[in-house]
Formats: structure tokens, sequence, C-alpha cells
């Protein structure tokens, strides 16, 4: 059994090469719901909705989000009406927003609603939301006000000057790792952090009460997103810069070392020296090449 | 310029009937709203969307709510997740109770968000909700519990022994008509009381401030829905007799007879005595007949 810890774009990726490998049920993602937000009414968790449309078969692998095929009709009428949102959801997507949206009001967890739901799309691995608490991640502009990550990022494009990296929950408590997603770490051969943004992806991730302590007990490998000073894909450097890290494998590395039992970087990344990293062809461009990281990933990880 | 105070079917059958004769700028409608409901996060108003879309050729006239064509993506996906909304909401019809929703929280009035909503919609007649106060109607069971009207009538096809009919509004004040409707009273040539439910769709509008005293100033005719002992469609036996009134157009006739000018019963109603009561064929079957009875309705008005 692996657990990855996710995001919404790079890790999405590697876990579609990990699955010609693995059983789907060997796998657990810790899936990151900093970028979740409530919005029209409905609960939008786009990390846990991409990773359980990729294993249900259903995602949208040209976008990497959202049901492959799916329909638009509300998106455009409500447009007509005067009212888009902010993240444009297709018919059945929404489905699945309002039903978690439902079962939270109702008393579910977050970690109950996405096991539910994920039941349904015929999900065999464990996708676990990272907290049941509610956190988000914001950007702090340089006149101080902050704006929702996703705002930035979706809607902005991530064209604004950005000064600063603010996490929220609702009672200004730090948010705890669920125990489900303890009890995975722990009971894993071995974790994969994905090449996710660490600052928006993982780092909500590792924030969470429980998580660090219990990955230094494991073996834990990293794979950076970034080569050179650019991430392979995604807003990383400005955020990386705002976080107040060097946006390249080595502020990554930072980021992590505590933790990481081993460090990967691309083979492209000669300019950025990390102390002790192994080099991987990280560029994902087709599943064949996942697949094949994910078995360079494999080998490494202690045998039981 | 004519009012007509409106329910969600046999009423909106009138104002097809109405629309063959007067030009639709020339008609206002006043919407019942005890009926609206906060459902998976949206604002649903059954009675405006069934007159809007009437207005806007969109009404799917076989089942008399909805949108003609709508697809229902969004509703069967949810049902296959494991949440069944007590309204099959179609994808197009979604978007204009998401957008109602939206506008609703942004700090909009209820009157100002119709208003936005049906613009778009093309509606050229004035459609004006009751009151911007939230009020709903409940039954009341025999063991005193109350069941919101959508869903004894909706969901349990009004299957359940009711003993009461109970409006609560959100703070226990009773709901205000807005200025918007008593002028649009003062400023009619005479007022159309469609053939709709007494209790729980013409009730509400009447039990709304101004509404009677702008009424009785008024030429008022009002149609019965009952023919015999039973209404024309709908539930409005039950509900008649658990508010305490005959399931008669006697019934009905008590209900209006402080604000009517005129009451109409059908030609087929013999066996019910209303005094003074005015005999037409109120049995809209088809669009020509609506429009037959609309022109009789329409020559008892005063002329101006």
């Amino acid at each position: 059994m692996i657990t990855v810890l996710s995001g919404g774009t790079g890790t999405p990726k590697l876990i579609r090469g990990l699955r010609q490998i693995l059983r789907d049920c060997d796998i657990t993602v810790v899936v990151n719901t900093a970028e979740d937000q409530w919005m029209s009414g409905l609960y939008v968790s786009p990390d846990i909705d991409t990773v359980q449309y990729l294993f249900s078969g259903l995602l949208n692998t040209d976008s990497w989000w959202g049901i492959r095929g799916d329909s638009f009709e509300t998106f455009h009428a409500m447009e007509k009406l005067g009212y888009t949102e902010p993240l444009p959801l297709g018919d059945k997507d929404r489905a699945t927003c309002i039903a978690r949206a439902e079962f939270l009001r109702q008393g579910m967890t977050l970690t109950e609603a996405t096991k539910k739901i994920a039941k349904v799309y015929g999900v065999q691995a464990t996708i676990l939301p990272m907290s049941n608490q509610e956190v988000t991640s914001y950007v702090q502009r340089e006149d101080k006000t902050l704006m929702h990550y996703q705002e930035y990022w979706v809607e902005r494009r991530g064209n604004v000057p950005i000064t600063g990296i603010v996490r929220k929950t609702a009672d200004d408590v730090q948010p705890a790792a669920t125990p489900e997603v303890i009890a995975a770490i722990e009971e894993s051969d071995g974790i994969i952090i994905g090449p996710s943004n660490p600052v928006t992806s993982i780092g909500p991730i590792l924030e969470c009460t429980g998580v660090c302590g219990a990955l230094s007990k494991k073996f834990t490998i990293a794979i950076s997103p970034f080569i050179g000073r650019r991430p392979v894909s995604g807003p990383a450097a400005a955020l990386m810069q705002a976080w107040g890290y060097e946006p390249t494998s080595y502020g990554t590395w930072q980021v992590y070392k505590d933790v990481v039992s081993m460090f990967i970087q691309d083979i492209r990344d000669t300019e950025i020296e990390v102390p002790g990293a192994h080099r991987l062809d990280t560029m994902m461009t087709n599943e064949k090449k996942a697949e094949s990281l994910a078995w360079d990933l494999l080998s490494y990880l202690p045998r039981k």
C-alpha cells in the first residue's frame, strides 16, 4: 500500500502512471482541500474531484478537471442571466458539488461525504481529504488585502502581484489531519509527495497537525515540480517567492526537507543543486512517461 | 392595465388566455411566494418561474412547470450519488434558481432579482413577488408537526391527513406587500384573482399587509377553482377543510368576499349557491377556452 499526497494537476498525472502498476485498492491519496470553496450554495473541492474522476475513468484529461463530455447547460444559462460562477462547472460535475454540499449540511464530515460519493463513482482507491476542517489558501496583495487562491489563479490567471500566502480556517485553529489520513500514512509501505505546487497543494497538507510527524517515520519520496526557476506547470514560481522561498527545486527541498527520505529532481534541472537529490525524468508528457516515472519511484520504496 | 393574482397552475392557464387579448406590457402578475424554498443552496420560486416561463414562451405546458425540452443532467447525476432533490429541476431551470439565490445573497430583494431575471428572459409583462419577506406555507399534521407545503404536495402527493394550515415568516412578522404590488393594484383598471388554490396560492397574497385594503378599492373579480366539492385540479379540497372552510365555491367566496366585486363560478357548479355569483365556463381545457374565459372576464371590467 502506498500513499500519495496530491494537489490537482501534477500529482494526478503521476497517479495515472502508478495505476498502470499498482491495483487502485492499494493506493491511498491524501488530497489538498485548501482550494475548496462554497460557491452558489454548493461545495467545490477541485482537487478531490480531479482525483476521483481520474480513478473512475471520467476525468477530462485535456484540462485535468471536470468530467469528459459533460454539458454546461446550467453554467451557460446562468451567464445569460447575469451570474458567472468563478469556476465553470459542468452539469454532472455540478451534481457532485451539490450532493457533497447537501451531505455536509446533513452533518457528514468531508471524509464521509467524499467516501460516499467516490463509492458511487466506482473508485477502488482510497481518497482522503487532508482534514475535515475548512481551510482556505489566500494570496496577499501589495495593499495587504487577501484574494482567494482560486480567484487569483482561475479568474485572474495569476496576473496580480502578490506579497504573501495566508491560510485561514473558520475558527483560526490550525487544521488537524483526520485519523484516516494519519492511519493511511502509518500503514503505507511508502509515501509519495507528488510534483504539485508546494505552496497551495502540498503545503496545506503538511500544515495539518499530525502529518509531518507521521511522514517523518516513513520512507517518503518527494518529486520537485520545478525545472530551473520555473515549475512544469502552474503558478508555483510567484507563489513560492511570496511564501518566502526560492522558486526552484532547492526552495522546494527546503519546504520538504524535514519530512522526506528522498528528493527527486528532473534530469533537466541541471543548474540547481539540492543536497542528496536523485534525478529522474519527471516530465509526464504522456501516459507512458508517467508509468515510467512511477516504476522508478516504486523501485526506490523499501520492500515489505 | 390589469393585475392578476396568481399561483402556479390554474391562473397561468388564464393568463395564457389573457395574452391573446392584451399586450403583455399591460399585464401585471402578483405572484404567490409562500411555496418558495431554499434547496441545495439555491432559491426555488415555483410560481414565479411558471409565470415567467409562460411569458417568455419557454414553459413546459404539459406539466405547467419548468422549461420545455430542458435536460436533467444534474438532477439525474445527483440521484445516482444518493441525493434526490425534493423538486426535480432541469438544468436551465436550475440556472434560474442559482442566479436568483446569488442575487439574493448579494443583497437584492426578491422583487429586484425577479425583475432582473425576467428581463433576460424577455418578459414584457410585470411579474411581482407578493412580498420581499420570506413566508412559507406549512400543513399541520394530526400530531401537530408541520410539513412544508411542497413536501406535502409534491413529494407526498397530498396523501397525508392534515388538520391545519400555518404560515411562517423568518421573524414571525406578518409579511408586507411590496410598494410595487400596492402601486400595481392601485393603477390597474381591474384585478383578477385567478382560479388558483385559495389556501396556498391566493391566501398568502391576501395576507400580505396592504393587499386587501388596496383590492377593496378596485374592481376585483375572483374565479372559483371549485366545481362541487372538488377543485378543477390540485389539493385544494383537503387544504380548505384544514383551513376551516368548506371545499366549495361557497367556501372560496367566504375567503374572498370582503375584497371582491364579482365572484365567478363554473357553469357546471350547479349544486353550490354563492350569493350574487356570476357563472362562466371556467374549464380551460385548451388555449381557445382560456381565451374565451379571458374575453368574458375582461368584458366585466369597468371601461376607462
